[in-house]
């Protein structure tokens, strides 16, 4: 069961305040979850909507709340911004704090099948579901009826994937920094589907893998990525832009329904990510304050 | 002898970039020293005036460029903005990997003049004429003639003393987040002074203490500085803003030379600084751009 939340610790910015709590998660197999959340300013009985931050290989709860440079714009539009973590912590299974690309760290937004790992790593269940209950059970002034969520690196796959998959339309738009968006047929996918899953890549390309899942939609879509042509991991094929651009076009949308941007010269880090933070915040604000 | 400035990185930024460097510095004894540099956008020929950065106890050249949230208005102003490191790195004093707030990480931004950290322990000539020179030498697209200063914490006092103290008016304006405004009355500063000065206490009152020197100033002066009252170290007594202000006031200063403005709530966090970083960088841009 899903435990009581927990304040961490809070900080006051852009006027409105930057908070972290821990809670037991169930998704994650009764262990501990870290969240940051960014609440903008709010009048009494206001609630604002939520874009979710789904953060990259490595990374925790932390890296975007401090270093994406999103509360500016999140403030001035009155859009709360939810940076949960990028794996469980502490399932204690085998290996899993072997490889940076896997395991700790590295949990790929997916709900494992693999019995090893299917108690603890869930995170798609953990995100979808288990995150916005909590939200609502404290009370916390957020209205879930207004979502949407982007991420960098392996959270810009993450997010693409919860937009494309949700059945429930739980977000209404999706962006991405530097995303990988073709898991099953790049090196990090190919380590996390075999690992995670199964029915291993085969189950990954059905389920998680945002090219796959873009060739099959019909829905109105609003999805915007970036990447910078001299990101190393886009160089190595990791990211796949042109596979996923390809494939959107291919199943008839136009450049307004999806727009992929290569930005010349910029890299993986949170400075290019800073660069463009305020332009998906308000892309995300078109959808997300009407 | 200082030596050649080899790049150590470099990421594209809000249309300019983010380089880092090193170089053996003569300032801090032989020893490698490392500085974050922002270039904005500039045009073949143009060249940037200089914003430099001092970071707190325990910081790098890092801190202020990943979380300070500085690139978005500096590259809108076009002003190049240098992150020097907070102390010497590997000086081998005994002693000096001990304490957070009391040698490596804690240079304070003073000369030291107690023989076992007077080799290495001498922020106060690599900032204000090495790392100069060390641009100059490097043909970097700098103006060195139109240079600024701010900081937070421990680099909210430097900024302070080193636009305070400088006889030849080598920055033109100087701000601070949360600084150490009377280091010889609190805590970290006194075990500052005591543990890096031969003259102890007294000498770093006459030199490096901003209420002392104000208090003796009659020169026209630009200071901006905010600080939280949410910021514990400010409820203990390490900041001292009101001493401050009063020896301003006392020695003829008003509200348009030195402002000092209390923020409700915030504590001493980089969420804290980045929600005012826009309003620093605006505020030297009126002295750098004339």
């Amino acid at each position: 069961m899903t435990g009581p939340l927990e304040k961490v610790s809070t900080s006051k910015a852009f006027a409105g305040e930057l908070n972290k709590y821990k809670f037991k998660s169930a998704a994650l197999g009764g262990l501990d979850a870290h969240f940051n959340l960014f609440l903008p300013y709010l009048k009494s009985g206001q609630k604002a909507p939520l874009l979710v931050y789904l953060a990259g290989l490595t990374c925790t709860e932390d890296n975007g709340a401090q270093k994406g440079g999103f509360f500016g714009a999140a403030s001035a539009q009155g859009i709360a911004i939810l940076f949960p973590d990028t794996s469980p912590r502490g399932a204690g299974v085998p290996g899993e704090e072997d490889d940076w690309d896997f395991g700790t760290g590295a949990g790929f937004y997916i709900n494992a099948t693999k019995p090893e790992y299917s108690k603890h790593y869930n995170m798609y269940d953990h995100i979808t579901v288990e995150l916005p209950k909590v939200l609502e059970a404290e009370k916390l002034p957020i209205d879930l009826t207004r979502q949407s969520i982007f991420g960098h690196s392996m959270g810009g796959h993450g997010a693409l994937v919860l937009y494309l998959s949700s059945k429930s339309k739980q977000y209404r738009s999706a962006s991405a920094f530097a995303p990988i968006t073709n898991p099953s047929k790049c090196p990090w996918g190919e380590k996390a589907f075999k690992g995670y899953l199964a029915g291993g890549l085969q189950e990954g390309a059905d389920r998680y893998d945002a090219t796959e899942l873009i060739a099959k939609s019909s829905d109105p879509l609003h999805i915007l990525i970036d990447y910078g042509t001299g990101d190393k991991f886009y160089q190595q094929g990791q990211l796949l832009p042109e596979n996923f651009l390809k494939a959107a076009r291919a199943a008839g949308y136009d450049e307004v329904q999806i727009r992929v941007r290569s930005q010349p010269e910029y890299d993986h880090s949170y400075y290019f990510i800073s660069t463009f933070a305020a332009d998906h915040v308000h892309f995300h604000a078109n959808f997300l304050k009407a």
